[in-house]
């Protein structure tokens, strides 16, 4: 029995037609011989429209009633898409989260899957049912309804395809993974095949395909994703384990992340136990800090700057105020305007000189950096927002479109 | 711990604003004393998209996938609910009907309550919690999504009420229960306290206000009704047990239904067994049928009507169709224009003559009587749709507005 799990993005479910369209795919590899499980996101543009009419009632409304509401559009999603599959002749069952069960940790909207009860969906497939199960959902052990964050119905296919022992068919918008975002270079190219460790830091650095969680689940397990468009019949990228990734690039793709915001700490005094404060205190309020940038300390005081989410931010301010008056910092200021430019590729572990060529195009352009971090395969470069798209392009230009890099071949 | 169930219908929760006036409602009774539940419909109009959506896929769609869409109309009304609730101070959580749970049996999009489990909504009472419950909507003991059927909302508001031993307020768009429909007699009084025994007449026989199958639960285990409107601080009616109703009218109220449609089978062989596999076939398929009518034999052939609602008629006819095939009736004949007008009332039991005075006042209207149904406390005549709103006005008028019928005065 080989098992496929096809996950459909919200504009492939966007309307009844793009259900249709997307069922005919179910129904194509149930005639190829799969055992098809479906996950189906919520119809473009339901999932915002809920949200906004919580906060339109409260600015910060309780994620435990917003996940109560927003769930609902996966439900809608998945009863429409059974009711199709049944007109097209398949023999189909919508779940929803917890009816799968799908059980997650108890951290309303941004939820983690503890386990997936597989009994159920084996029955279903083994009767000869395509089971639809709405993802972006959980079940928390005393039956509250979580969400797994955004992009979580991508987890909630990649979960189901290891439970179940099968591969991943991510479908969405685009026709898979690109050197950069095609919007802002035209020469951008489809990466055919590309190894989790680089698709993982894509995804934390902006590049908008797949949730970052969902690639590092897919890596821990071994699931093999194929993301690939809704709209075309051409292979999309494969997201497979790096010793499958035949070649090598130094440099696989620029990101650009502009949904960051940075928060500064000002005129900080420097001694033990300050970063430890700010930091549990965002941590206890579930916000995930990216960058984190520390001066030197002049005359007994520094300035902590730190980038989260911008959806964070205005929360993670409050926090950082009230730990900056009890510790006695001068301000806390934050700025919007930031983007994180970066560059990746698995091949930059077995070179050299990477690092001072992103920095050479960024000066050559007259850019600031005002953070840098680096990984053994990326390196990021803070920037003012309104150069992202020139850094972008530059560095696109210098390390993939000149293809100066050294490639690197796996022996056989 | 005085409980009080409060329900909303669809009107009364159709936009944020009136969501806000009901949760208002909510509070002064909170501050009354009253432990609270709150049990909601949909936003108006909700069900009715869905499930437009639903059959422009397939004009018969799967009823289970239906529960599944459908059910997440009161979901998100009432995490919305229990939004505005916590936004004035009052701390409230959402609950589906399976994390009540309020087991039902298996037919969907008309399933029963089986039981209620209250543990959890008197752990939330007790914590000072307002639970906000979506109605309309159970789970059956394999965790299947079910709803109640239309009006199913009251139902889970009576049978709460019953399972925690509270009162139960129905908020609505009318001020009460009317003698009859004053959008077609505009002098309709208001009454103010009605029987159980009336109000399930009233509802069967085409009064919108509350659905029969709550006032039958109602009755069976003596929860009182008060049916107020959700826009004005009056007084309502009062749905209550026999003996607490002080004064006994003759007919208490008149009733028009327009949403019957009637099936005849043309000569029928009018032999044993004919009747039994007609009403059977549609009992199978869960279709109530309501007046049955057959004429004196003729030949050894008969003429079979019956009434069913609309939404069933055209499933009725299908069935019945294959049924008079196989006993060799001539034809099958639907009429959608049909009328029942009723008068209702406890105090019929004690009196006489009103049947006739029915009769009289239709005869004299030229008006032909198709169909007669009796009970101890209604008649109910089925009449061409056009005469209707005539029908009611004149019945109305000789029995409730000219007072002449003898009041009957419960003994202290």
């Amino acid at each position: 029995m080989r098992i496929l799990v096809l996950k459909f993005g919200g504009t492939s479910v966007g309307s009844l037609e793009r259900i249709h369209n997307a069922s005919k795919r179910v129904l194509e590899k149930i005639r190829e011989g799969y055992k098809v499980v479906v996950v189906s996101s919520a119809m473009a543009g339901e999932t915002d429209r809920l949200i906004n009419l919580a906060r339109q009632i409260d600015a910060m409304p309780s994620e435990r009633e917003l996940d109560m509401l927003v769930s609902t559009g996966e439900q809608q999603a998945v009863a429409l898409f059974a009711i199709t599959l049944q007109k097209l002749g398949v023999p189909a069952v919508s779940l929803c989260g917890w009816q799968v069960p799908i059980v997650s940790d108890e951290v309303h909207t941004k939820a983690r899957i503890k386990k997936i009860g597989v009994q159920r969906l084996k029955n279903l497939l083994a009767e000869g049912y395509t089971p639809v199960v709405a993802g972006f959902q959980g079940v928390t052990e005393s039956w509250e309804i979580t969400t797994l964050g955004r992009g979580g119905s991508d987890l909630s296919a990649v979960a189901l395809a290891y439970a179940l022992g099968g591969d991943c068919e991510i479908y969405t918008d685009v026709e898979g993974v690109f050197t950069t975002d095609p919007r802002i270079v035209p020469n951008a190219r489809k990466i055919p095949v590309i190894s989790y460790e680089e698709m993982l830091e894509m995804a934390s650095l902006g590049a908008k395909v797949m949730q970052a969680r969902s690639i590092e689940f897919a890596m821990k397990y071994g699931v093999r994703i194929h993301v690939r468009s809704s709209f075309s019949d051409k292979e999309g990228t494969w997201i497979v384990p790096e010793e499958e990734v035949m070649e090598k690039s130094v440099v696989r793709a620029i990101t650009l992340e502009r949904n960051e915001s940075r928060i500064t700490i000002v005129r900080v005094p420097d001694r033990p136990g300050i970063a430890y404060q700010v930091f549990k205190a965002l941590g206890d309020a579930h916000i995930v800090v990216d960058m984190i940038v520390q001066n030197v300390s002049h005359q007994g005081y520094t300035d902590l700057s730190f980038t989260v989410n911008k959806s964070d931010a205005p929360k993670a301010e409050q926090i950082v105020r009230k730990v900056a008056q009890s510790i006695g910092a001068q301000e806390v200021v934050r700025d919007d305007r930031i983007a994180k430019v970066s560059v990746v590729g698995i091949g930059m572990r077995s070179s050299y000189g990477t690092a001072g060529k992103v920095f050479e195009v960024l000066y050559r352009l007259g850019i600031n950096i005002m953070a840098i971090s680096t990984s053994e395969i990326k390196i990021s470069c803070l920037i003012e927002d309104k150069y992202g798209e020139l850094a972008v392009r530059e560095l696109h230009s210098a390390f993939i479109e000149e293809g100066e890099e050294v490639k690197v071949l796996n022996e056989p």
